[in-house]
Formats: structure tokens, sequence, C-alpha cells
């Protein structure tokens, strides 16, 4: 029984206690709303323990970190410590998107070492899969696609991105109104050339019910791909977005009536006058289901530091009730991310999530921030060290200061100066 | 005559020329906006020629940056430096807030190297010169304060931050309401620590006249410093604060009045559902002047990455009217800032102003980033490194790649995937 047919049954699972216990909620909210669609538990039935993530309303926000070998680097001792890396920054799932190598090999790796949530983009290993047996990506077959479906499930995967949501009517919005880039998502690109290729539908829209019955067998999370996510700012809010929204609805609502757990994926490249709406459409299509964004990247000028862009876009989105973020790391647009650009993607996208966490009256967000002001206050290193998101860097640079001094304004403390007035600690 | 009386005039000046050159607007656009204080044109009438930088209503969002000795590290020589990184980074104004040191020297050495507008805090060196020569900062007498703002004036110093909108009743409410952090501006805290021991009110304030008629004779553009502005997200728009900006309100009026340049200087920690009130009611109470914020930071606990969450609550408070962003470093709350801090410092206010720049439909950004995902799709490296806000950055990473073929997803590029079909360029 997946969680949300447990929940609708009245059943509390073991994973609804752990999210409630984790979020400080009455384990009944959490209940109610996996029952209705509003939350996910990401968890395979054959997944071993892991620290259990729930996504959705009235939850913190979470952060997802990317991992995942390529054709051109595919050492699965860097991607493993790529994986160490971003769940010692405190990444609250990860993502395994191998394309190069040894990809199950790869993935089963990524599901023995991580203790969070692990999900994956199937259509990858088929697409790379039927170069390698039928030499090029359009002679991939509706069972290929579906036959790494059911691998990846029985291996433990927790979620899947799926792009079900793109379908010719979709394509045909895209040809008719034009883009500046027109399909950025990578799963997205590979059907897109697959389906106008072979002039046929796309299968994991095609045969939807198909896709619900394997992942409904393991409760995998089906995570709506956004194939055609705008990939700059000039694309935001175009009708193939909407188009695909409207799809994805359609498609969520089966999948909530199937009984499985399902969110959506949204983008991408948004200016951040259009933030509020693209949430707003969202979350009305799709039924309030859980959004999960790649960004929100607040302008497409900024490579090489392209996680601070999403930071922006995403604290925003966030706010405006987005449930999910994907870390997105400076080496976008530049290349394959390091392990130093994926601590940094998950900083700063904890920062983002954070910053929305406040936004969005989280009790445990705001007691946070008071003790770290009440330790500047009393100028207490430990306690900023404890709350800092990057506590080892915090103490480095307290480590390498003053001591009893604060390095910032040396002999001329502005907060003593006043303090001393006010009879503060 | 001053920027803002020749407005007043009817006057174009070779500095309103030079700044509607810059944003790409009709001159009288640019008159007006200074005649009526939405915009203003820091340039002391004996400044050297220097890059023109308007600020306000219809114009680009700017970005500050600062340097400036301190007592624990006093070389004159990497602060020039640090002014060296930060106008390659793209900042269009510096202020020096140097505080040890012969800063006589220091402040005439930034006027000599920088091509932006250089502003100052001219009670700090009050402060330190109080300490020097009388002992202690309470000791300092109001003819200090007006010999330093004097003696920078004739240096040619183009704005000043002044802690003018700081008195008793500001201090008697954040004694009545409390804080967590009381007073955590440097200024505001040397002048509440004055204030408070020498049961004396604040002189910036008292001889507001007499300031004024300083500024006047240079055209020094008045920065009303925010001495209250809230130093933890608890305390965001609390009684003290808004008692501050009302109280800048009125002088900011009476600086107009008097034919001086004004802006007004805001927070600080602020969380982002109060980003927009807080514009809001700035604007409202300071009559659209324009307004130079410190952050906003989105959350307490990121020290070590303030430059995110500076850029994440700069990028929503300057979609929302703010015009002016002063960095932040990630060395904020943990100490001094280096070289490097400085223009990550830089580069991030500038994502966040570029960001807030397409929200408010400034033209120019919009063709940028429309360039940069042209580039992006033609696979022209030249394009995206020209474009990009640290070309650098883009030019060392893009270089490390693969040549002809992009880093991203190698063989299985998703781009090509796709426009293969679309017959993109």
């Amino acid at each position: 029984m997946t969680q949300v047919l447990a929940a609708r049954a009245g059943k509390v699972t073991p994973e609804m206690e752990a999210v409630a216990a984790a979020e400080k909620l009455a384990v009944e909210v959490v209940r109610e709303g996996v029952a209705a669609g509003n939350i996910v538990i990401p968890r395979n039935i054959y997944r071993k323990a892991i620290r259990t993530c729930g996504i959705g309303k009235g939850l913190r926000v979470k952060v997802n970190a990317l991992i995942g070998t390529s054709s051109d680097r595919d050492q699965i001792g860097m991607e493993a410590r790529k994986l160490a890396v971003a769940e010692a920054a405190g990444c609250d799932a990860i993502m395994d998107l191998s394309t190069g190598g040894d990809i199950d090999e790869m993935r089963r790796t990524s599901l023995a070492k991580a203790n969070v949530p692990v999900g994956s983009v199937p259509v990858y290993q088929a697409v790379i899969e039927a170069i390698e047996k039928r030499g090029s990506i359009v002679a991939m077959t509706a069972e290929d696609i579906f036959a790494a479906v059911e691998k990846q499930a029985a291996d433990g995967i927790d979620f899947m991105a799926i792009h079900s949501a793109l379908n010719f009517d979709v394509l045909k919005s895209l040809q008719t109104d034009g883009r500046v880039t027109d399909v950025v998502s990578r799963g997205g690109a590979f059907l897109t050339g697959w389906m106008l290729h072979n002039r046929m539908e796309n299968p994991l829209y095609e045969q939807f019910d198909r896709l619900l019955t394997i992942l409904k067998a393991y409760d995998v999370t089906l995570s709506l791909g956004d194939a055609i996510r705008p990939g700059s700012t000039a694309d935001s809010l175009d009708g193939a977005q909407l188009q695909g929204m409207i799809v994805a609805g359609r498609l969520a609502a089966r999948a909530r009536a199937a009984g499985v757990q399902v969110m959506v994926e949204g983008p991408g490249h948004v200016p951040l006058h259009h933030a509020e709406a693209t949430i707003l459409l969202q979350k009305r299509l799709c039924r309030d289901a859980p959004y999960f964004i790649l960004g929100l990247l607040a302008t497409d000028v900024a490579p090489g530091y392209d996680h601070i862009t999403a930071a922006v876009g995403g604290a925003l989105a966030a706010a405006a009730g987005a449930d999910f973020l994907c870390c997105v790391t400076p080496a976008e647009h530049l290349g394959l991310p390091n392990e130093d650009d994926v601590k940094d993607g998950v900083v700063a996208a904890r920062i983002a999530a954070h910053a929305a966490d406040l936004a969005r009256g989280v009790r445990a967000a705001w007691e946070r921030d008071l003790r770290m002001a009440q330790a500047r206050v009393a100028r207490d290193a430990e306690g900023q060290i404890k709350e800092a998101i990057d506590p080892g860097k915090v103490r480095a640079a307290l480590m390498e200061g003053h001591g009893e001094e604060c390095a910032i304004c040396g002999r001329e403390c502005a907060v003593r100066a006043a303090s001393a007035y006010f009879g503060l600690a």
C-alpha cells in the first residue's frame, strides 16, 4: 500500500510519524496532507532505512542535490564523494542523474550510501542504452523506457522525474509561438527529438497508466518532469509552458486517483515579477501538488554564479509556495560541477529555503534566527557556529579572528558602544 | 548651484546629460527626476571627472562597494587594491569607511583612484580622532563632527552617510519596545552611546541646517544613515525602525527644500515577506527619495554567505523600488573582507540589481538577457563571455571545456537534440 492510499484509508505510517516528528506537527496534519496529495513522502518500499523527507504544504522547504556520472567523466568514486559533500552540507534528497559509465552500479552506490531519498530520471538510462544498443536516441523504444523505469524502481529509487507532461499539443504550442531557447530540459529534449523524428506520441504520456502501475507497486513518488521549462527569462510564462502545466495538472490528478504519490517540476529561468504567478498557476492547475523547482534563475547573465541567481528566485518562489528546491551549482551553464560546486549549490539553496521558511512563518526557522541574533549580541562564538548554515566555515573564520575581540570593528565595536547603555548581556 | 537647484531652475547640467546617455533616457526625464528629488547624482563640485552615476526612479539599480582601513588593518595599499577590484567587478560607487591609520591619506587615495562617486561616513573620523585627542568616544564634540564633515567635503567626497535621523524620540522607542539587537549600525551606535552618556541630543539632528549648509556648498549628496536599522530578522519593522523612518522623511523634505540632494538608507536584516512593506513605507514617508539599502539580509543564519542572503533580499527589495544596493561581502558578521570577498560582494549585488532591473522593466536589462540566451542557443562562447556579469570567470570555465563540444551534457547535448528539429541557428 502506498503512503497516499494508507493516508486515505486513515492509516498513519511510520514515515508519516517521522515527518511529523521532524516538522513538529501533529501526525494527523501530515496524514491529511498526504491523503489530499499536498504532501509527498518519497520512499520506495524496498529502500533501506533513511532520513524520511516530507515535501509539501505546511512543511519546511526542502533541498535536493544533483550528482551523477556523464559520458565525459564517469568516475563513480567522485560522484560518491559529491553525494557525501551534499549530505554533509544539509541536502534533504539526492538525484542521481548518471548518463555515463556503469549507470546501474552508480545508482546502486547512491542508494547504498545516501541517508536521504534518492531520485532518478530513468529516461536518461534508456537513451544511453539506446545509443549503445541501437546507435541513436531516436531508435529507443517504449519498451526501453519502461524497462529502465522498472529496473530503477526495483533497485529502490524513491522518486523519479518522468516527462509524461510532454505531448504533441505542447510541441505544437512551442512550434506555433516560437521561443528563444526551445527545449533546455535534457529529458525533454531527448523525448522531443524522439517524437518529432518518429512522428509518434511520447510513450510516457500515451502509456501513462502503465507507468503508474509500476510506480505504485514500489510506492515510487512521481515527479512530473518539466520538459519545456523556460531556458531563458524571455521564454518565461509563454504558451508552451502553460500548455505543459495544464497537461501536468491532468496527469497529477490521474496519478493521485491511482494511488501514486505525485509532485510536479517547474522552471527554470523566470524573472522575479513572474515568480508569484508561476507558483499560483502551477498550484492551481496541478491541484496543490508539491512543487519542485530548478531555480528560479532570476536572470540569464550570471554564469559562474547561478547558485546565487537560483537562490534569489528560489527564495521568492518558495515564499510564494514552492516546496522543493533543486540545487543549482556555480558550474550551471559552464560545465560539470566539482565537489566544491556541489557544496556551494546546496548551501545557497538552503539559504533560499530558510529565507522562505521565515516568510512562510515556520516557527523553527524563526527560533533559529532568534538564537543566532542572541548569540551575536552576546558575542557567543560557539552559539553562532551552532546556528550557522555552514558551521565549519564560521568556526574557521572566527578562529582566525581576535579571540575576545570581534574582528569587524576592532576596538570601535558598534554593538558594545550602544549595548553598554542598554544593559544588555 | 547644486544639481537639484539647477534642475528646478530648468537647467540641464553635464551630469544630467551623462546620466541620460548612460540610461538611454531623454535628458528631460532625468532633469525632472532630479528636480523632484526622485533622482540624485552624487558629484562634489570639487571632484575630478568621474563616471557619473544617477540613482533613483526610472534608472538602473546601482551597486555600492565598501572599502576602508580599520584599527586592526590600516594598510592603504590593500584598500586601494580592493577599490580597483570593486571597480573592475562593476560597482557604480564606492564608500571609504576608514577608521584606522591615516584616514585623511586613505580618503585622498580613494578620491584620486576611483572613477566612480566616492562616499564616506564622516562621524567615523570624528569618533577616531576624539578617541585619539580626548580619550573616548563620548568626549567627542559637535565641533569635531562638523569639522570632519567640512574637511571631507572640501576633499571632494561625493556623498556622505550621516545619521541625522537619530534623536531621543527614536531612542525612546528603542528603549520602550526592546529589541534583540539594539543598534548594529556603527555610526548609529557611536552616536547612541554619545547621546545617552552626555544626555544631549544628536548634533547631526539638532544642527541639521548647519549640516545642510556645508553639504550644499559642495553639492555633497546627503545619504541619511539608518542608525537603527534592524540587525536581526526578529527586529524588522518594529516601532523604532518606523520612528526612524518618520524622522528621516521629515529631514529629507528639509534637505530638498534647502537645495541639497538627498537619499535615505535602510536595512539590514529583513525577512522576505517584510520587503515590500519596508520599501513602500520608506518611499511613502521619505517622499520618494532614492532608497539605499544594506541587504536586505533575508536571514540571520548564513554567516560566510551573506553576499547570497543580501542578493536574495536585495533583488526583491530593488524589484519593489529600492534604488541603490550596498554590497555585503561573505565576510560580513565574521571579520574584515579581503579582495576576493569584495569581488564576490560586488558580483552578488550586481546579480540582484540586474534581476530587479528585469522585474522593473528596464529595457537594456531585457536586451542583455536575450543576447545571452541567443548566444547559448548558438553555442557562441564569445557571446556568452561578453554578456556575462563576470566575463573572466566564464572565459576560464569555457576554455577548460571541450572546444566545439559543450561541457555540460557531452555528446548527449539536450539543446542540440531538440534544436535539430526546430531548425534553429
